[in-house]
């Protein structure tokens, strides 16, 4: 965490100063507005936690509810996840207050006694073997705190406007906002009021039902599949001894998922409720919790539950529906959208793999540094594009993988010829449920003249992996990832050649690339600005840290920042291995010892990997995205 | 985190429920205090974090000052007070901001050209060799906020009453409460006005002057050297390529101590002033920071330093001062004190070895829980004398610690005749600045016949020492330590002989004792409490976690807890080593494999080392310090 260049913070270094609109921030929504975000959920929250990080742009965050949210919904928290709240500088925290997911149990029918089930296999969760992040449970409405959190202390200071509800938008592209909206107050003293409002974008984080997806006429296509099952939040006394472990329970009288959760009594079970008949017409969500947990002590015989307290339950019937693209903009037309589609506005499915949440970020994730960069000047409306093409392939995934997970846990203990196979299949398919399966295709954003050879560990258009990398200034370990927040900044990751710091090299020649009015931060960083305001460069040195010699570095990796210009000492790192390090990143992440530039978006994924030598290159690339700033 | 057994919690779980006297608690100070603190440092706000824990205890900690401390003072925190933050639960979150000490360079004059410096070693630091928690730095505001959220999100929902000025007390023996105490208001609307209060207990956190320690006439014994250091926070630009290192520099020019800060920019340097003149009565003190600057050149030359920024400044003359009894009551006297003095107020010392808020914050740490146990009738006023006894040889030996040490950093290079002897010395002495030699001599607490062969690595009277465990229920690792947090009950850690849970065992028959009218927990436990309110009692068999059958483990290992009467899951441990483990606790810790029992106190000191069949034994240990309840 870097903080004091703009002078001596006292408090919490998590609070940054105000800019921007955020000095100022009027409590009232604003006639006209850059970005409205309709929803407060994991998309529209993380929306707004990164729009905070770009202050000129005026962004408000509308909400029907009177306040956060306090019960139920997702609970599942994949590594990729936990990832990007490090950017948002969150990790550590919900880390602590959240259940890690270590194991995952399967039980089934005993053979001899098919009405009492037995464990059929221990399998030990993908979380730690695929990143330094776990896979773990805490409830949806902590990561909306931590979330708000990010928004509100963000340069920004952006609050959700509680009690507002979308109407209805219209869009005329002729106007300087294109985009009128209808809004109404539902809570508050202007409860009942209805207002019109002008936007340039509008991204629908509505959920499953979204009002902002009816009005731009997209259609969510799919099903509801004839299989219902309810689910319940419970504290109870058991002696089921897998109660504290993550299990898939198949038994004859039905199937239990459960997950146990944050603070070592609470758990979430799915209790199977069986197929429904074509004209329940819904009937089966009035299901009482009686009944699902009368079927939860008939699932778990001999086991029981003595179940203290519902904490939150609901029924629902399995759906698989995604919506054809993503904004208000038809592949054939050639503008740019104006409203976009995220999380369960545009894709919904099943509960049980754990994945909805965790898509609806990334979906928020891959929007935001776009928005801020086109509201700001940075990038032209093409950019926006690229949302929808992006994360429409990574839904239908989704989709596709849900679908066969339910019914691989839907299934009758008969229809089960190997018991091992689903915790195969759960640890074969681990990628993707960790979330680090995305690869985004190449498109103005991700580099087709990509050379991977150069890198191997840096897939192109799957998120930067990180390794641990020494500073060179304390000698301190750290993951080279984690000093990438999520801050709206590219990052150019100058992977250097042999010779030592100073010395003529490839990497040298870089630099001084670099530091020239031919180079990309000439080019793309406004007049007036930090040096690293748009790209944050930062260099790895193959050589021991205690080998490299700070003052013959280049300055462009130590640039002078802030009000007192000074010296940002932690951007020059050595590969390892070293006393506190015994791994060396070019060895874990395959990378060329001729040296590589390895360019990373503002939301993780690699853009492009281009030898030292490929200034033209690596100028033809940003060309594509960034509008020149002088 | 344990967390939603009395029901379920919506926000942020570190927020303790309101109970006893934290649920209406009033604004104004009342009349008549259980435990009155005087001053709000390091000392002050751990022990209201801890009085906090003991909610029927109506606790107020008054301070002069109108608000929070927003500058300067102590930044070096030593591995000990970051095990102590863990169990205050904010060490990840501080550890997040603070920056890491990894290495201690030092330099001396260039023998060839001696006006000039040149690094003569470079020195791993101590910290994670002798622990699992980090060595660092951070500024003593941050480590007061952090103790001040934990004193208002605990249950007694203690907050400072700032503006509040301590003007004298008077001892009355034969009173129900007493200590009466003048206080004058010096902010807000009453400033000015004087009032007399009523306490049974005072806690003199007060600082070096301290009108506590005057007020019962306790001496400060020893003086102020004649050597005087110049100390700075600040902002610069700089050449010295250890600038983010910390060095001790001795130069012909003079010496200095360099600590870099929390943030990536900002340095704490001491800059030595040399010897002061006898006759000098601290004039030295008026030096100017234009002068300090100018004398940091001077030593550093070659290298020189562009100061943008001066954050904070101050002159100290280095003293070593210890008062010599920390209470109210002479050594020869009966009755039990009722004044305590902690910190600055009872030691003092120079700022270099970076120990005094360290120090400081283990005063508040011990004395805390004996007055939350005593105020609350579960032990006798008698437990209140070991506070001075245990406290004031830990005071000495810091005196001792940092006599030697500051002269070895005040020496002239001609003195130095082995470049490497600090280092040395650094590294030999390397368990005293970590916070880890205490070790408190037999008492009442600390039972002279503990048996430490049956568990060599958790030496009597030291603080205990963690060693990750797996947890039974859900197979995660986790520090067995670390669960204990500084709540004010005591442990017992039964480690299990060989047999498997619920076998004929030693394990099993001190469980039957545990859950027996026999037992300690019989005993102490006051009438309608949770099984676990006083004593946390945990289990740690040497089976893998999947081989222990959690059925069969004795109940009082797995307690019934809260309002649901809710099993607790999570005392119930396997040694390892397992697929996230590789250690075994036995084998780290040196315990015997016919099963020991370890009884550690409430400030996470061992207290006691039985056989698993020594019952009478821990009954005669605990008739030595508590009052039995029922």
């Amino acid at each position: 965490m870097q903080f004091h260049h703009h002078g001596y913070v006292s408090g919490d270094p998590r609070v940054s100063p105000a800019a921007g609109t955020g000095i100022d921030r009027p409590a009232d929504l604003p006639d006209e507005i850059d970005v409205l975000i309709v929803g407060s959920g994991p998309a529209g929250m993380l929306l707004a936690a990164q729009l905070s990080q770009f202050p000129d742009v005026v962004t408000r965050i509308i909400e029907r509810r009177d306040g956060r949210l306090v019960l139920g919904q997702a609970d599942g928290i994949q590594p990729r996840s936990v990832e990007t709240f490090q950017a948002f500088g969150f990790a550590g925290r919900i880390i602590e207050e959240a259940w890690n997911l270590g194991w995952m149990n399967f039980w089934g029918p005993d053979p001899e006694n098919p009405q009492n089930i037995i464990r059929t296999s221990r399998t030990e969760d993908y979380g730690f073997k695929i990143s330094e992040f776990p896979h773990m449970i805490v409830n949806q409405a902590r990561v909306l705190d931590y979330f708000a959190e990010a928004a509100a202390h963000g340069p920004g200071r952006i609050t959700p406007d509680y009690g507002v509800e979308f109407v209805g938008l219209t869009v005329d592209r002729e106007q300087d906002r294109p985009v009128e909206v209808r809004l109404r107050y539902v809570a508050g003293d202007r409860a009942g009021q209805e207002r019109t409002i002008r936007a340039t974008y509008v991204v629908g984080s509505d959920g499953a039902r979204s009002p902002v997806r009816e009005a731009i006429g997209r259609k969510h296509i799919g099903g509801i599949s004839a299989h219902a099952w309810g689910v319940m939040d419970v504290l109870v006394n058991t002696d089921f001894p897998d109660w504290r472990t993550k299990c898939a329970i198949n038994a004859e009288a039905g199937n239990i998922l459960h997950i146990p959760r944050e603070g070592g009594f609470l758990s979430r079970v799915y209790v199977d409720l069986g197929e429904v008949p074509e004209d329940d017409d819904h009937r089966v969500r009035q299901t009482p919790i009686e009944e699902i947990i009368r079927r939860a002590n008939a699932i778990l015989h001999p086991y029981s539950l003595d179940v203290k307290e519902v904490a939150w339950h609901s029924v629902y019937e399995v759906g698989h529906r995604v919506t054809d693209k993503f904004d208000d903009v038809d592949v054939e037309d050639d503008h740019a959208p104006h409203v976009f589609l995220t999380g369960d506005a545009c894709h919904t499915h099943s509960a049980k793999a754990g994945q909805g949440m965790n898509v609806s970020m990334q979906d928020g994730f891959n929007l935001g540094w776009k928005l801020g960069q086109v509201v700001t000047g940075l990038a032209s409306e093409e950019l926006l594009k690229t949302y929808s093409a992006e994360r429409q392939p990574v839904a239908q995934e989704l989709i596709d993988f849900d679908r066969e997970w339910s019914s691989l846990m839907a299934r009758k203990p008969e229809e089960i010829t190997d018991p091992q196979e689903l915790a195969t299949y759960y640890l074969a398919t681990a990628e993707f449920p960790s979330g680090f399966a995305t690869q985004y295709s190449p498109s103005s954003i991700t580099a087709a003249g990509a050379q991977q050879d150069l890198a191997t560990g840096f897939p192109l258009g799957k998120r930067f992996k990180s390794s641990p990398v020494t500073i060179v200034a304390d000698g301190n370990a750290v993951h080279l990832g984690h000093t990438a927040s999520a801050d709206g900044r590219w990052r150019i990751y100058a992977f250097a050649d042999a010779p030592a710091a100073g010395e003529p090299s490839k990497l040298t020649d870089f630099a001084e690339f670099l530091a020239s009015d031919a180079s990309p931060l000439a080019t793309y960083t406004p007049a007036g600005a930090d040096l690293d305001a748009v790209f944050d460069v930062k260099v790895v040195y193959q050589q021991g840290w205690e080998g490299v010699d700070i003052n013959r570095v280049p300055g462009v990796f130590r640039p002078k920042v802030g009000p007192f210009q000074l010296l940002n000492w932690e951007k020059v790192f050595s590969a390892g291995p070293n006393v506190w390090l015994p791994t060396d990143i070019y060895d874990e992440r395959g990378l060329s010892r001729d040296g590589v530039v390895v360019v990373v978006r503002p939301d993780q994924y690699v853009a492009h990997i281009l030898p030292l030598t490929a200034h033209d290159e690596l100028n033809d690339f940003f060309a594509g995205v960034l509008l020149p700033q002088r």
